[in-house]
């Protein structure tokens, strides 16, 4: 009798931020393959687990992948939870897709825990609504990063016909995206916020244009959110953040 | 010194896909106003709190919406902990904006508190990714419900462009979606999978093409979410969801 792979949204980043089932699941694992950006604090909860890094690198996707996907495999016929944590939800820009059928021709059980996605967290630090009565009826998630043979303007088309856009995984191609929004008409004026290290402590949040995205983007540092669209143009305007409450009881 | 409001996500329906937060602020909380829509499990969580249901009403919008503004600025003059629970994430087709604007013009503090939105719950379900390489890089969440004086396909736009289609409060609205979308050139046999009461003990699953979705819409009840794209036409081709594995320690 086989374990059961989970495969865990680790949320954006803030230990807090997790569900209840994905704490309670990384409690009880026997083993956890992470990937390399999940942050220490949210390690710490997976007490009584093996713990394996299997963060991939740009350009070695599919031999990792497949090398993921046996060690999950083996993992499961030796235990009996396995939780593979991947920052986010799994089933936004998580490439779980390769995971999940492997796992099933291999006959293993497999469960997705949801989590919170980056740009809703980002969303709620801004205190702002992807969505607005009058204003945005419609948010587009989208990455500009094309897989071997796609059409790298394919993100392009959604993010043009929405309202308010997310832009996931797309720091290192800020002045590409410019282009091509322009290019396809967007308004070099549209109001523009990029959120790093959403829900940390260091989070960094800043306030400008599409025309002004390059200088807005870091340089290097942790995953970053792109977020567009005239929800955000009193607060562009302001560069305004809300001040935290803090947490109640501490 | 008033207190904190803040507006938590109570997740798609299952009480442990609520956030470490949100339960924590719930189970501090002095007073939690409700969406009709959120279930009893979570509500016990917050075992202190006065708890005040504030469901809308269609057609009555604008008049509802003050009230509760007007009742969660007197809540947060008294308490010290005031909680605005919402289904899904607050920031998503929330309604949060107008709360959050009458509160800061009244000089009080809004914190927002990010869930796990229904199409991620729905798409956990399912076990299957929203995108995919090589098939889908961009998601669109859109609303059919248009308000007062907005043109109603504002949201066709969106969805007509993105590769994988989350629609929230369709349900009743469905042969309305189905024109609109086939008169905008989307094919008739697009893979489509209808998910009520997400999460829950009684969540049900449809599977079927565009041209099929006023049938696997549920009459009434619980929240629906729609989901559309060619990501599930192979499980739209077998109708098989995924078996539950269970929670371990259960």
């Amino acid at each position: 009798m086989s374990g059961t792979v989970y495969l865990v949204g680790a949320g954006p980043g803030a230990a807090d931020l997790l569900t209840l089932r994905a704490a309670k699941l990384l409690a009880e694992a026997d083993i956890v393959f992470h990937d390399a950006l999940v942050p220490p604090e949210i390690l710490t909860l997976a007490a009584r687990a093996e713990r394996v890094a299997v963060g991939k690198r740009c350009g070695r996707h599919s031999t990792a992948q497949r090398f993921i996907n046996k060690r999950l495999a083996d993992a499961a016929r030796e235990h009996r939870i396995v939780v593979r944590l991947k920052g986010g939800d799994p089933l936004l820009f998580g490439r779980a897709k390769e995971e999940i059928a492997y796992l099933r021709t291999q006959g293993l059980r497999v469960e997705v825990v949801p989590g919170v996605t980056a740009a809703l967290a980002a969303s709620a630090s801004l205190g702002t609504s992807l969505t607005e009565r009058g204003v945005a009826r419609s948010v587009a998630f989208v990455t500009p990063r094309a897989g071997t043979g796609e059409a790298p303007s394919r993100w392009l088309a959604a993010a043009m016909a929405a309202d308010t856009v997310a832009i996931y995984m797309g720091a290192h191609d800020a002045p590409a995206i410019v282009s091509a929004l322009a290019g396809a008409g967007k308004r070099l004026d549209t109001p523009v916020v990029v959120l790093e290290g959403v829900s940390l402590p260091g989070e960094r949040i800043a306030f400008g244009t599409l025309a002004e995205l390059p200088d807005l983007v870091p340089g290097a540092g942790g995953p970053v959110v792109i977020l567009l669209g005239e929800v955000y143009r009193q607060q562009v305007a302001l560069s305004v953040v809300p001040a935290k409450a803090g947490t109640p009881s501490s």
